[in-house]
């Protein structure tokens, strides 16, 4: 069985999956997208990543409205207990729209991971509602996430940098400002170690739309398809935590706006 | 014909392209290496590249004589007048070694292509001896060189950005610094535009000895070899300069210390 033939998807919902720096103004596709999806029902901006919680919630606050949002509360989790909170259960349930801000990903998971926040997030997901995140906040929602803050982001160490994500996602590990940080060598690190999982690889100002098992990309950039399972070798757990990476064989789509990928098959598609 | 099937390496000497920041130490296994090729022989220091041409020499010229080199010339070629003149080629006829330092490889290339200059080191590559770059002077070597400055190199319009090289290398493009500054993007470009190249980034302090048709990887860091023979699709050539590329099915191998390349039949190998 291929690793792609693993990869199966039930929720009814959506997710979506920036790759940070997005537009903000009127014109933004990505965010224009995301109001038009809340149909008027309230969109929850989380910051539970963030250093600046403030002027971050104000900031897509902001955008939402001036998109025509008219209710967008601000959910802060600072600490587990927040996110234990009957507040947060309670604006999601109200919510069509969970929108995850960026920062530190590894907050994310470890403030949110396995909380009533947590489940209530993936209760939205499953009734058909949209889960979002944006830079740290849509590498949170994958199966694991890559966060190594190293420069030399090609060696063998760089694939011990892993913690467990959200996992909206199975099977996914998903990086983000990637043409612009440069980060091809973590996502195929993290790819490599275990091909079950299928690298994304997401631009600034651009989106992964997903749905059940597919996706279609948004915005102007590029989303990168790290694809490990033809892999022929690797010294990923042979080789010291220093030593450069080895890697053969690995698929790798770029897809822009007019394409899209079906993730149960493994390709990529052209929508037009 | 598959594409690899086509790359065919008559000269008898080596090429040793740097991927930029080589260790100049005692320790610096490239620089020793190079010094080793030497074998008592003069290296020809060669700062064509360079916006500070003496201190680019300079620094080289103490590497090698630190690792027993007798005879380090400095060949400065700042202009195509230079690089017809007697002094270069005389230089290399006494030489075992020749030497690109880094700077523009555009420079390198619009002053020495097709110069005097630019057969000896041709005839000095067919004769056995060694030619070597770093960083631009990599990028040279080969037959297309990529040299957008631009930040956004996922665009269709880093691919346009393309000068042809020295050609010592064939059917190649070489691509430096390459871990260290993201620069997949414009590497994938190049070689989507025509799969018939086989597209090579180098991380810094990392070096490809390239002796026929294989080369084997040496340094720290890792060797990127993007190959587009089983392309299916991209929007090359179709969309506009603007918009981000699309290149569906390229294959990857990321190569380090232990490992070669077999550029004749297109595939990896471990050598240890």
């Amino acid at each position: 069985m291929k690793a792609a033939e693993q990869r199966r998807y039930s929720p009814r919902g959506t997710v979506i999956l920036i790759g940070g720096a997005e537009d903000k103004g009127r014109d933004g596709a990505i965010l224009s997208e995301i109001a038009r999806l809340s149909a008027k029902d309230p969109i929850v901006i989380c910051t539970a990543g963030s250093s600046f919680p403030e002027e971050t919630a104000e900031r897509y606050r902001s955008a939402f409205r001036a998109l025509g949002v008219k209710s967008v509360p601000h959910l802060r989790v600072r600490t587990r207990q927040d996110a234990e909170g009957a507040r947060a259960v309670e604006l999601i349930a109200a919510a069509k729209v969970f929108f995850f801000t960026g920062g530190d990903q590894l907050r994310i998971a470890s403030i949110v991971g396995g909380t009533p926040l947590h489940r209530a997030i993936e209760e939205l997901h499953r009734s058909g509602g949209v889960i979002a995140g944006t830079s740290a906040g849509a590498s949170a929602l994958g199966e694991t996430m890559p966060y190594s803050v190293v420069e030399e982001e090609h060696r063998v160490a760089a694939a011990l940098s892993l913690a467990p994500g959200l996992r909206l996602l199975n099977d996914v590990v998903i990086d983000q400002h990637f043409a612009q940080r440069g980060r091809l060598g973590r996502l195929v690190a993290a790819v490599t170690e275990n091909p079950r999982l299928l690298g994304i690889g997401i631009d600034e100002n651009t989106a992964v739309v997903w749905k059940k098992a597919s996706f279609t990309v948004m915005g102007t950039g590029a989303v990168y398809v790290v694809d490990g399972h033809e892999l022929t070798r690797s010294n990923l757990g042979t080789a010291p935590a220093g030593a450069a990476m080895s890697a053969f064989d690995i698929r790798l789509h770029v897809l822009n706006a007019n394409d899209s990928f079906d993730v149960a098959a493994g390709r990529p598609q052209q929508r037009c």
